[in-house]
């Protein structure tokens, strides 16, 4: 290696004299180009040696969360908590209880329930023992633990809340990440037709309308509905979740790149896939049941048929939450999971949607004009990849998957037959399974927050709920300070002061300032000796895009120590916060 | 194997035959050993064979969790909840905001962090890219946060809440779990000595306090004098951390086993280890300090000086908190992990303490002469296994492992110099790391849930928050139950009903009732043509420890329609819900 050293130096050494004697371009790159392969091989040389030496740098840490996972700092868990607050309100609103499984299971659980995704599950280290795997949602898990309970569950409505893990190519910036939060409610158990499903559809609705994420339409299918065009069109048995799958991606690209994937990819005949885009084109509101009714083919076909039951019985109860003019049923969603056996859905709002989505413009209209123009199929080449302009029928742009949105913000649908399949599985050969069906959906929240976040950030929303800071002039008057903290702590007042034996009143200002406390308390000597306190109201304001402590000229209110509490609490800001009334109002005025 | 099996039939006819000839008791176990040894030679072939037919029980599906976690169902979900609103609300109390990291971080991130204990980190399996392992607690990866946000972190009190992972030996039933809960409070930045450290104790004991867990005590110690003790001893450098791993040992195992691991474990020469049992032995109040004081040969060592300087000026502090006897100075707490550097602390409650601990046992008494025999060490044989009967100078028993209740519940201590480790080595050798000292606590929230859970089992709380359950009379009103539902619900009235087009209005009473809803609403057709509904309130006792709807010969209240939101909300129960009362009550009251 030194021999190797010694070469690079005269060579560099050559170089540098050919160019200080400017020789001719083609002499120059030669050399040049000598002394890169010969750097080259002294790299390669090093690291097959493990050089210390070179190693120097390698060995500094680096100081980074894991890829597609972040930290979510004091501001942005105010945001997610209040996020939270709102979803879990929504969710034992609606008679949901919680449910709390662990962040891995053993691996066969989740073994053979996501189709292609599989590969994207995080795998544990062998180190002894069983074979564990970080869950991949929240929907196999539960029906783990529902057939884990078999018939002892008494409770129909269930919500989780907590993270999940996909070793997927994350989009940290649109909420797409390998560790991010979800929020699922289920129902579970035998229950008279379509009334879960709509139940979950509210629930999304209630959701989503309490957040400040803008308008919103729910995609609406069954995959009985579809699993019956397929088979009417003439796709084989075996063919049809992979033909799904590839519907599927037509909301991400255009036809003729899933009419490759069926024929070519897949091996579909090309006059079926045909026939399938004929189908899948259709989106509308309650009156494309009439469309459907109408096919005479496809009412031939039983599961088809009785889909299309469904779905007719799904908008009238839609009908009584007053919930229709926010769907938008719609013939090409697919879902990819594989465990789906009904009604499917998906909410997308305006901020997750593609650029140029507006939520009327995918949106079913309730006027049966409007939905039989945008029924009908479309034909011709519509296989473009480049965007093209919203057409009046209501269709949504085709666009290639860089300038789609954060996505759909909650999707799921109704599978009958997952927790059957793991006491099945569980019982051994043979055994049939529990009758268990479910219908859920699942909430993401990192989409949500990714929305909301930079409008908190443009309101200038605290990040802290500190009402109080206690200061003190003078001589410090420490333990003053943490008594009185103490006090108004144990009265559910929350407080705080600066911890330092004799800090200087500009600075415990500042530091209260920072914390945004609505009340500043001044203790003074000879004040608390008469029993008083001084109270100080702050408030903060917006100017030019930066917040700012409102200017006052208010001296201070002096209170009688003994009666602090009582005034603290009779004020108009504390029991605003003490409702949650500044959080909320701030998020829906706009 | 065929033939095997031919000769196992033989043989069991054979068996038979004998036994129905009441054949003598030695033919028969002749008979039956002989059949019992070829039905293991058959079952050996069959697993060296690998047979399908052998294997079939092997196939079924292992329906658990994994080893050391555990589900939460409803009502132990709604107890946990409730523990962790009561955290949360301590935490915002002292100025606490909240930050959340991912459950997994880049390997060299926890490496060499845990001493001993390090070989429990769970890992992720290599699937390429980054080595990624399961976070082993919140405080590295605070630290982690906190060095790459560098100077930017304008928080100093920092709460986490979220799950951490062991690979321990589980023990399920006392809360010792592979995945757990802990709450951590933190306190970063220069601050005046000791304030921080008296705050965090203040946070531990408030939480405590407000949680049914009974009577606690906080045992205090700090790693300077620890350390002074050791060197004063005859401690080489090299072996401290080592021999304080061991001192941590003395609350689970006697002095004999402690000091054979210290002198034949670990080298420690024998006079040296009866130097140090001389001094763990002390424990008491803020007298002890007195005596540290008084020990000429100690206070000639800077560390341990400055260790009994902070430990006076804590306890000044903890006086102006009114905290000082909750406090246990104990000499014998060392704490297992490494990056520790000042005052540690461990907070235990009776119910998790070991059989025959009682708080005051092992409190520091508030007056002095209680004081003054507590802090006299004991000499003499105590090296015994057995458990002697508590001793009047207030010293624990001595207890072997499996004798220890739920352990500690909550724990921490100062480390000042985690952060500036992190970016010294991010910043390559020979830099300087950031200062910056912290201090702060976690609470295990499982452990304290293994002691609330049974008492709200035995108490009977309520599992979900539902507090209206809408039915109706006759033909079903399946669209009118829907409307009302809703409207009770957008008016944050928690509301729910039978999923059943037309349900028998028993079973909706059975429904409402297994939801143990307050309030019954019947709907009737011709009731609600008058603008009417009726309310019936509904209320549960305790009957021979079990449950019971009190019985009521209420015919429940016919209420406007139009006034029906207004009414509920106007009912005591529906206020004390609204506040939380009932939960609150009912887990303070006993």
């Amino acid at each position: 290696m030194d021999a190797l050293k010694e070469e690079i130096d005269k060579q560099q050494t050559l170089f540098n004299d050919l160019r200080a004697q400017k020789a001719d371009a083609a002499t120059l790159d030669e050399a040049k180009k000598r002394l890169a392969d010969l750097k080259k091989q002294l790299g390669q040389s090093k690291a097959a040696a493990g050089v210390k030496d070179g190693g120097k740098k390698r060995e500094r840490l680096l100081l980074k969360t894991a890829k597609g996972t972040r930290d979510y700092g004091p501001g942005e868990m105010f945001c997610r908590e209040h996020i939270e607050r709102i979803v879990r309100s929504v969710f034992t609103a609606y008679g949901g209880s919680c449910v709390d499984t662990p962040v891995f299971e053993r691996k066969d659980i989740l073994t053979g329930k996501y189709g292609e995704d599989s590969k994207l599950i995080f795998d544990l280290k062998d180190q002894g023992g069983e074979e564990l795997a970080l869950r991949y949602d929240h929907t196999v898990p539960l029906a783990r633990y529902l057939a884990m309970m078999g018939g002892n569950n008494t409770h129909s409505k269930i919500y989780q809340l907590s993270k999940v893990y996909r070793r997927d190519n994350p989009v940290m910036s649109k909420g797409r990440m390998r560790e991010f939060s979800q929020a699922d409610f289920d129902i579970i158990g035998q229950w008279d037709t379509m009334i879960p499903d709509a139940e979950i559809i509210s629930v999304i609705c209630s959701v989503i309308s309490k957040l400040d994420v803008g308008d919103f339409t729910i995609k609406l299918n069954n995959r009985k509905i579809l699993d019956g065009i397929f088979e009417v069109c003439g796709v084989p048995e075996d063919k049809i979740r992979p033909i799904s799958s590839a519907v599927d991606k037509l909301d991400k690209a255009p036809w003729s790149e899933v009419r490759k994937e069926m024929t070519e990819e897949k091996g579909l005949d090309g006059a079926v896939a045909d026939r399938i885009w004929e189908y899948v084109q259709h989106k509308g509101g309650p009156s494309l049941l009439e469309t459907l009714r109408a096919d005479e083919k496809l009412m031939g076909n039983a599961r088809a048929k009785e889909g299309v039951e469904e779905m007719g019985l799904l908008f009238k109860y839609l009908d009584a939450y007053k919930l229709v003019d926010k769907m938008s049923f719609d013939l090409s969603l697919a879902r990819g999971l594989d465990y789906y056996t009904g009604v499917i859905y998906e909410a997308v709002c305006e901020a997750s949607a593609p650029p140029g989505f507006t939520a009327s413009n995918a949106l079913a209209s309730g006027s049966a004009s409007a939905l039989s123009s945008s029924t009908a199929p479309i034909t011709g080449n519509t296989s473009t990849k480049k965007p093209k302009k919203a057409a009046t029928d209501g269709e949504e742009d085709e666009v290639d998957e860089s300038t789609v949105g954060v996505g759909s913000i909650a999707a799921g649908g109704r599978y009958d037959n997952l927790v059957g399949m793991f006491t099945a599985a569980a019982a051994g050969e043979g055994k049939k399974g529990l009758n268990m069906p479910c219908v859920g959906v699942a909430i993401g929240l990192d989409r949500i927050f990714s929305i909301v976040w930079p409008k908190w950030v443009e309101k200038g929303m605290r990040s802290k709920e500190t009402m109080v800071y206690v200061m003190a002039a003078g001589d410090g008057l420490l333990v003053e300070r943490i008594r009185l903290v103490q006090e108004l702590r144990e009265a559910g007042i929350k407080a705080d002061f600066l911890m330092k034996n004799k800090p200087k009143l500009p600075a415990q200002f500042a530091a209260g300032e920072r914390d945004e406390a609505p009340f500043a308390i001044i203790l003074g000597e000879s004040e608390l000796k008469e029993g008083l306190v001084t109270v100080k109201e702050q408030a903060w304001e917006f100017v030019d895009g930066k917040k700012e402590k409102k200017k006052s000229s208010d001296k201070g209110t002096q209170v009688k120590r003994a009666e602090l509490i009582d005034w603290i609490k009779s004020t108009k800001v504390f029991k605003d916060w003490d409702l949650g009334r500044l959080i909320v109002e701030a998020s829906e005025t706009q």
